[in-house]
């Protein structure tokens, strides 16, 4: 029995009073998988975004390695360039980095927020070794820095944490942060060679040439230490999390789990006690039917304990093009 | 085995240079479960909000039916009062509508969205009647319209769709709404009489004295219209729901599910269809182990299929004083 009413989207009305657009340039450092996917969306998306939010976004410099590469992005081929100074010199309204790695991520994030630019990052390692320095950075600049691509791939878990749940009393975080190793336990429950798992993972862009931090629990971590920075206060580089990864028999783990009837699954854990917090990384083995076990391929899932009655659990895809680069779009158009 | 390392929270700098906090006077239309709840949650965090934030929220007015009833809220008795036009008098920099209903909330939210106020709300009923005409009056007026708590208790689905997601493309929607019935119809899958179970909800302070809208769908179909508006864009009063709620028989509901080894849940689903929106609310026989059947109790959940492997899914405590009350809280000290 389908119960449904159709009915009819209204379309924006354009009166003749509309404000004008405001001409928006967007910086864009870094054109893999995650990069080149904003870039088709922001074009994709631009007579949407213009209509409804009158902004009009346009990318006018791309930094890459390699500019003569061909690359599917709708982008002129003279707006690309290998070098930081000149990508630095566009002066946008807004600079993406999705370079990932301390640096020259570091240098170009500095740079924009000193000149009172905005910055939108989905540097996880950058933002777990000196976010609290790039946020305080921003404020004294007037400048403005966002994240939300960083931790949870298209989960909204950075802005909930910075905005609705901010004086919320988060007292414990446990989560699953890591898509590549996630899908790869998952291919390996269902029968596949952890070799095979980790060429599919590549295959599906989530994971790096070298998917040794995704594995290692080191890009974990760095996660971790962002939302123990959010949810408790301190500074992201002071979180000392134990971490321990799936390395280097992933396949042993995935069976000694499966001869308990359990799975087994990379898991963040973070807690406040009293005025201390403790923090860990490690492949653990959760109940067959348990949320945990329930988060499939490259799925990340987050769980708040505020100490009410359930936690907060927020979840979906932490790993792919289109998920994180929808997250990057979402910081770029948010007021 | 627990891995953990202990360290200890720095306390927030205190440095002479510190700004003085900000005066934030603030309205409380409103002092019921939630209500009362919110003035011992500013009170018990001020010193917290005024050290992190810089701002001093102070309750200057609060309105309720009869001034002279004994509450347990820490607000002087004097600022007590049952006049709306001397409730609006104190021009408060934000008003928190907590009353819930069309009228007097509607006068109160657009006196004070008129004058280029702030308003903090968790009316579910008045914002799927006219939320997008008061997003409206904000925006032309200068002034603000926040309302977390409309949808979805403690979970920060509200925020997330106004923001990260505004972009995203959200196909269809899929969600349990509302937490009075949730946790009838847990308590009765365990044995309970429709009488106890609604009986101990109300004990619990999630349903109203009377809980028809709870219970015949009108309040699911209230929250689906909010979040179809702002993932669809048409306005929230033109969605139309074909609205079946529980009753009169939510024992044999439960009964016809439990006899095929199924649980049932009140489902509120939402699709975009090309150009067109379907909506319904209704009793639904879900599988054991399923999302559905695992939210429990007061607990609601919101699945967003964007088309990705994944969907987003938000869950968490969907009804009481102490979640809906942070949720305002959030949209208070939200800049």
């Amino acid at each position: 029995m389908t119960v449904s009413l159709l009915q009819t989207i209204p379309r924006p009305a354009h009166s003749q009073n509309a404000p004008r657009a405001r001409h928006v340039r967007v910086a864009l450092a870094g054109c893999g998988v995650v990069g080149s996917e904003l870039a088709r969306l922001i074009d994709a998306h631009a007579p949407a975004i213009e209509s409804a939010q009158h902004i009009r976004l346009e990318v006018v410099s791309v930094l890459v390695r390699d500019t003569l590469r061909a690359r599917s992005v709708p982008v002129a081929r003279n707006r690309f360039t290998n070098d930081v100074p000149e990508f630095l010199a566009s002066n946008a309204d807004i600079v993406v980095e999705a370079i990932g790695g301390l640096e020259p991520a570091g240098r170009i994030a500095r740079a924009t927020l000193a000149r009172g630019g905005r910055l939108v990052t989905a540097n996880k390692a950058l933002i777990a070794d000196a976010g609290d320095e790039l946020v305080a950075l921003a404020r004294t600049n007037g400048a403005r820095i966002d994240f939300e691509a960083a931790v949870g791939g298209g989960i909204p878990i950075i802005r909930s944490l910075r905005n609705s749940l901010r004086d919320a009393p988060v007292q414990r975080i446990a989560a699953i942060l890591n898509g590549t190793t996630n899908f790869i336990l998952t291919r390996i429950e269902e029968g596949a060679s952890f070799a095979d798992a980790l060429a599919a993972a590549q295959a599906a862009g989530f994971a790096e040439a070298d998917p040794t931090r995704d594995l290692d629990g080191t890009d974990s971590a760095d996660k971790l230490r962002i939302l123990a920075w959010l949810a408790f206060g301190l500074a992201p580089r002071d979180v000392d999390v134990r971490c321990i990864g799936v390395l280097p028999d992933p396949e042993a783990l995935v069976r000694e789990a499966h001869a308990r009837g359990e799975a087994v699954r990379l898991v963040a854990r973070c807690e406040r006690q009293g005025a201390r917090v403790t923090a860990s990384v490690q492949p653990l083995r959760v109940p067959r039917g348990s949320l945990f076990a329930r988060t499939i391929d490259e799925q990340n899932v987050i769980s708040l304990d505020l100490g009410w009655n359930q936690p907060i659990v927020l979840s979906g895809p932490g790993a792919g093009g289109r998920p994180t680069a929808t997250a990057l779009l979402g910081d770029l158009v948010c007021s």
